[in-house]
This record gives C-alpha cells, sequence and structure tokens, in this order.
C-alpha cells in the first residue's frame, strides 16, 4: 500500500524534522531540498526513506545539527573544507558553491571535503553548477560494502560519480552512478519484494556468485562495476578507488574500509585514519574552454544524434543520462511523490517523537 | 613465433621512423617514448604494433608531422590546444605539460584539446604528473565502436580513462582502462589466436549477445563497462560519453560517431562536427589540497591495506591500479619486448619503404 503526498507537504515535514534536531533554519531548508530531491527524481532509497537513519546518526552525536563548516586550505582553483561533522547534505552544497566561486574566478573550482556525513544524492550536488553555465562534478565515498576484485572483503563504498552538463534547447546531460554494478539501494527494493538478485550484483562471505539479494547482512559483499575480472570489475574497482581517494586521502576523511558506516547501530570503525566521510566537488566554466553558445549547440547536437541512435528491436529509444530522473522528477512534482505505508508508519514515529505534525 | 628486442633497439627503430616521417628530432623522440610505453607496460595492441597505422594516416596526410601545436584559449587554470593535426602522441605531453604548469600556478590545471590523433596510451600522460607530486588525469576520444546501452549503432570510442595518483614509499596507483567491458586489443588478441570472446564483450548489427571475436567487421559493437543494462552498462555508456564530451565537445574537436577512424583507409565521417580527435587532461597538486607528505603517508596506508585485503580463495592477492604493467615494465626492460613474428615482418617492410635499417 502506498500513500501520495505532495513535494510541498514532504517539504514541510522534513523541514520540521531537521529543524527539531536544531539545524538553523536556513539549513533545515537546504537538507530538506537535497534529500527531497531524490524522491523527486525517483532515487527513493537516498530520499525521505533515510531521514530516520540521518536522525539516529544525530542521537548517536555523529551528525552535528549547528557545523562551523569552513575551509580549512584553499589556492585560486581549489580549496578543502571541514565539514565539521554537518549532514553532509548541508556540507555538499557549501563545498560545491566554493568550487563554483572558484570556478568563476579562475577557470575551474575544486574543492574535497573531510568531515562530512551521508550527502544524498550525488546529481543534486553537481547540477548546481548548471545555471552558472558550468560542469559540474560531485563524488562521495561511503560505508564500505564492495569487495575489489579477487578479495571477499568490504573495503569500498558505493562511492558514486555525477557529471552534470549543460545543453542549449536539450535538456542537460546528467550522470549519476554507483561504481558498482547496482547501487545498494536496489539490493534492499528486492530483500523488500522478497527477490532474487541477479547474478552478477552480489558474491557470498567466500566470493561466490549468488543471487540472494540479503547475502550483504551474511559477509557478502557487492561488486564492482563489471562484476567479475573478465567483465572488467577491475576497472569499477579501479573508479571506485579513485572517488575513494579524491573524496577521503585529498581532503584527510577517513577513507576505504575506515569510512564511518551510516547505519548508527554499527560501531564506528577502530584506528580511523580521517575525519569522517568525504566528498569531492568539480566546477567548470565552459567558457573558460570555448564560448559557451559554440558548446551548448555542438551538446544539442550530440544529445539529439545519440538519442536517435538506432534502437535495438523492441526498444523504444536510446536514452541520455539524466533523461529517466527529468521524467519521474516531472510527474511526481505533478502527481505528488508516493510513500509505502511502512515508511510513513517510520516517520510518524519520528513525528512523535519530534513533537512535529504527523504525516 | 615471436622475436625479442631490447627496449633500446626497438627505441632507434621507431625514432628512425617517426623522423622519415619529417618529425623533429624532440618530436620523434617524444613520440617513440610515448609509443613505445604501450609495450613496457604490457599493453601490446597500444605500442609498435600500430606504428604503421600512423605511418598511413601520415601518408593519407591526416596526421602532420610538423605541426604548430598552439593554446587557441586559456584562463589560469584552463586551456584548449590546437594539436595541428599532429600526432597525439606528440600533442599530448604538450598539453599535458600545460596542465602541470597551470596547476604549479593555480592548483589545478585543465586542457582540452582537439585536432588531435591517436595519442597512444592514456596511462603515460596521465603519469607525467607525478614526479611534480600531482594528479594526473587523460582521457580521449576514439573512433566509434561502442553502441549505448539499448542501441545496435556505433556512437562511441573506448575512450580511456587513466588516472596515476602518487604515493610515497609505494609505487603510485595507476589506473588506465577503456570505458567499455574489454578494450578492441583484447578483441584483436582473441582473433589472432582464433579464440572466442566471453559473452558481454560484444553484439552484432542485431544486438544480440554473440561470441564472435571478428563481429566488428560485420557491424556488431563493443559494449560499454556493464555489458548490459542489468548489470550496469548504462553506467559504462555514461563514462564513454562524458569522455568524448570532456575530449572533444568542450575542445571543439569531432565527437561521437564523428570521431575520426583510426585506420587510414576508412573514409572519414561526413559533416563532422569538429576538428579531428580529442583529449582531456588535468593536473591536480596535491599541496593544493593538504601537505604532500601526509597525503602520501595516507595512500601508503590505503595502498597497503588495499594489497592485503583478504583475497578469494586461490587468488594470490589483491592488486593495486598499476602493479600488473609496473611487473611488466620491470621484466621486460631486463628482458626485452617480444615482437610477434608476423608484426616484425610488417615493420620491416615499414623499414624498407622508409629507407631505414630492418629490425
Amino acid at each position: 500500500m502506498e500513500n501520495i503526498y505532495t513535494y510541498h507537504r514532504l517539504f514541510i515535514f522534513v523541514n520540521a524534522v531537521f529543524s527539531s534536531m536544531g539545524c538553523s533554519t536556513k539549513d533545515a531548508e537546504i537538507a530538506t531540498k537535497v534529500l527531497l530531491s531524490a524522491d523527486l527524481r525517483g532515487i527513493d532509497s537516498h530520499g525521505i526513506a533515510r531521514l530516520n537513519g540521518y536522525l539516529r546518526l544525530w542521537e548517536a552525536k555523529r551528525v552535528n545539527a549547528k557545523p562551523e563548516i569552513k575551509i580549512i586550505h584553499e589556492t585560486p582553483s581549489t580549496a578543502v573544507v571541514d565539514g565539521d561533522a554537518g549532514l553532509g547534505l548541508v556540507v555538499a552544497p557549501y563545498a560545491m558553491k566554493i568550487a563554483i566561486e572558484k570556478a568563476e574566478q579562475v577557470g575551474t573550482g575544486w574543492v574535497s571535503v573531510n568531515n562530512s556525513n551521508h550527502f544524498g544524492i550525488a546529481g543534486t550536488h553537481a547540477m548546481m553548477a548548471l545555471e552558472k553555465n558550468m560542469i559540474g562534478i560531485a563524488m562521495t565515498n561511503a560505508s564500505a560494502l564492495v569487495a575489489p576484485t579477487f578479495s571477499i572483503e568490504r573495503m569500498l563504498g558505493t562511492n558514486p560519480i555525477a557529471v552534470a552538463i549543460p545543453a542549449g534547447k536539450e535538456p542537460p546531460f546528467v550522470a549519476d552512478f554507483a561504481t558498482t554494478t547496482a547501487a545498494n539501494g536496489k539490493l534492499e527494493l528486492l530483500q523488500r519484494e522478497g527477490k532474487e538478485a541477479p547474478i552478477g550484483w552480489v558474491q557470498d562471505e567466500y566470493g561466490n556468485n549468488v543471487s540472494d539479494a540479503s547475502i550483504l547482512k551474511n559477509n557478502g559483499s557487492l561488486l564492482p562495476l563489471g562484476s567479475d575480472r573478465q567483465h572488467g570489475s577491475h576497472k569499477g574497482y579501479a573508479l571506485g578507488s579513485i572517488v575513494d581517494i579524491f573524496s577521503a586521502v585529498l581532503s584527510g576523511a577517513s577513507y576505504g574500509p575506515w569510512a564511518p558506516p551510516f547505519p548508527a547501530y554499527v560501531p564506528m570503525p577502530v584506528d580511523m585514519p580521517g575525519k569522517g566521510l568525504g566528498h569531492f566537488f568539480g566546477a567548470m566554466r565552459i567558457d573558460a574552454f570555448r564560448p559557451a553558445e559554440d558548446f551548448k549547440n555542438n551538446m544539442d547536437n550530440w544529445i539529439g544524434r545519440f538519442r536517435n541512435a538506432k534502437p535495438i528491436a523492441g526498444q523504444e529509444k536510446v536514452l541520455i543520462p539524466g533523461d529517466p530522473e527529468r521524467e519521474i522528477e516531472k510527474i511526481r512534482m505533478e502527481e505528488g511523490i508516493p510513500i509505502p505505508q511502512s515508511l510513513v508508519i517510520e516517520l510518524n514515529t519520528v513525528a512523535e517523537k519530534m513533537g512535529i505534525e504527523v504525516l
């Protein structure tokens, strides 16, 4: 059973929860907007479904609702930001804004962040660059769930990469993907539905390919994009590693298997080599390379050509990265956002605890 | 049958070929060094095996042996370089050097290149940053051989990405991979050996999964990293697209299905939207983020931890990106580089044509 809520109604609810945690008015609004952008774009695993998770991190004092986020080192094109254990939902837009400001000054801006927490969906942060006629890049490390090629140990998070590229008449190109074969959210969905996972998504504790969607609860691990060595899993492993290093080693956050876990009940790793979770953001001004109009005309041509690439029989058309999410966003803005009944119950428990109006 | 040649002997040979094409002494040396770095690192498809291909492009007047490579636009952290139809082997190091110089000035440098040609292996260019205590990034678009997810049309090249990251006592992290499930070179190897390709590498002209390693000759296509939608091919498609856009749309080179083909006998695409092939390079100074020593200590820790990740039973150890190539380089520097007899014959035909000493 699902209930449909307007974006507006959910905004008021989530905003009230963040405010009740002690976030400033401005921070609560930013966090709400970022969190709900996932629900709008159809990435339900990263939206309001995680609200209780953020709350638990705050209760466990792993999230600071009143962070003093600051730049601790910078050059004309770079900065390192200390998130002061704030919500990644708030720290990330702060850092992305710095990347954009640096790009305005010297062409590009690159910001690595330490001492942060889960930042929602990467795509939302990358897309901040679009209205400035810039290419936006966002990535983050995350709790270790992924085994490198040839390994049975969880060493990396699903470490997503997002790249947003402006076009002219066409909507922008927005890629946003985990560097694993499948995101953890998709696995959670299969578990809820009691379904099996395709072979190639996960392995068991011995490294066998299995279809058990709940294998992560039994020491299994997610597989890097490519699934196995023969199909390029070493490339997915390299990509996830690059995200980890740019986000966490470059900033002084905690990397690899020491990345702080999202579930508040999981103990923090011992001997963490850095502070909190790490992110990495980039902004490149289009006209730091060529006139923005020329670029956008070419992007329109690029997008049009790819959308009209000959489809496989039975497929309607070839998609441009960002197409599916934009279509869902349009529908959900008009028709509302469906929330499963079990989640409504969980959210209303949160509401009662925090003394705010139930959904 | 294979013949073993010292690096030194091959250097003299290749250098003589490039010189006989009319390259300057300096350019011939640079091109030789870059080309043979592929043979040294075990990426045989991209090394001396392609020498005749470059020569044919020069004969077809698609490669200019005496290019005036120049910056046509720049900001403190960016530049666009016009390669003047030069060998990518020469244009790429020129552009990467600019990225490094910009990073010295403002923390990072980003250079997009148009009007170039095939640049050898991406990793070699990215690695130029290492000795400067910088992270190096290199990518390029290439002749269209790859079908996007849901398509049967070749729209993208194998579009590789290389990222080189310095460490302290440990050797550097060097990832260098095509954004397809398998590089075209591996397919060529299987063809030569009369072997089948694993399912998931290629599709036929109707989009069926096939194991025919020569299917590209019959309108088949390579598959993006991930192989199919269920295993994340839309992510490989997005990655290949990002490389295409950064390398070619950002620079004004010819992108997507219009990328100039490497084989000189393949006609140039009609209505090319830009000039030549495109590349993209980046350099990020480590100490633009944090003290280089701190970073390197953490990288040593990162590498050591990942190398000691629990291996799957039967696997000796977990590899760090760059490990296999470095091991091969060490062996080949000492013991020489094996060249198949068929390639020796081809190279000696080249030698006779160009009036230089045979191998």
